[in-house]
């Protein structure tokens, strides 16, 4: 019941904008009582984070399966700073609605943000810590102040405002590369960068 | 006469906002006619434009005072890196009016946003170039690119979007300190972090 609630707000959401998001739509569209919604969702708020968060879920679960995977870390590294610009930067053509609404709501609701950041905070942690191991980023002190320092390096790239206002995908992607090559310098292998 | 109608455009945007700032008011302001304002600025975008161009203009004069003066090009890279960070902070809390101005000028009119980055992109050009030569950026290849990359990824800092939705200053300049010594590592001395 919670999943088809949540499915079908997100679904008016895309369609009609997240101001018009609200409790009695959703449970009209899903032919239910306003208050068996209200059961799984106290507020129109507390519906509209729970969506958010969900797709931003869906974020961190694309991210997180790089970190967890097999691999050179150095790799995994360029990979998941890849593909978290890659996720985001599409959802500015292809999910414009849900990308508007997760900005106005984690302006809102800073916690869901706090709780997607720390989420990536620790996938990256996790994969720095694993390149003190294997030796391919040999230079990385403390894990999780180098994976602090790297997001907010990159933010012009993941940021929602930032890429959404960034310019053209192929020219943000090429920044990307450039502050990724900066950051390999920083904690790589000497050389790597050169083999790459 | 150009000058008079900047300062008495700047003094009522503080005081009233970007989207009240019209050629009438300023010309009312100053016992002039409309006329003679249009004929220094051809439109309220114009006169809008000129007055946050200024504005920027002074951020990049600071900056630039940074850039050009003598001493080691690594400690001129981190106190211009600061100083641009803190001038953008500071704004937030003592010019938001302004701030907000600036933040709607560069999103309709990209070309003064472009003007002011090429100014910082080439004050940073040169300190890395400066750097190459007396040899406390040694690891600095192309020093343009890397200015680029530079300002990218410290957008979190200086972008006015980020710095006014990115939390307290201490905090702010805190994780700014981080991405400093991440880019030092990357282009410094070996060793030169420790030494500080």
């Amino acid at each position: 019941m919670h999943t088809r609630i949540l499915d079908a707000a997100e679904m008016l959401l895309r369609r009609y904008g997240l101001p018009k998001l609200n409790v009695v739509d959703v449970s009209r569209h899903l032919n239910m009582s306003h208050g068996n919604v209200y059961r799984h969702f106290s507020s129109k708020t507390a519906l509209r984070s729970a969506v958010v968060e969900r797709w931003l879920g869906r974020v961190s679960e694309q991210t997180g399966a790089i970190a967890h995977k097999q691999g050179p870390a150095d790799q995994r590294l360029i990979e998941w700073l890849r593909t978290l610009a890659a996720i985001k930067q599409r959802k500015v053509t292809d999910d414009a609605e849900l990308l508007r609404a997760a900005v106005q709501v984690v302006r809102d609701t800073p916690a869901v943000q706090d709780h997607h950041a720390d989420l990536l905070t620790r996938q990256l942690t996790g994969i720095l810590a694993d390149g003190k191991n294997d030796a391919t980023l040999p230079r990385v002190d403390e894990p999780r102040r180098t994976a602090v320092a790297i997001l907010d390096a990159t933010t012009r790239f993941h940021h929602p405002d930032m890429v959404a206002n960034g310019g053209a995908p192929e020219d943000q992607m090429h920044g990307l590369e450039a502050v990724i090559a900066l950051i390999l310098s920083a904690i790589g292998e000497a050389g790597a960068i050169a083999r790459r």
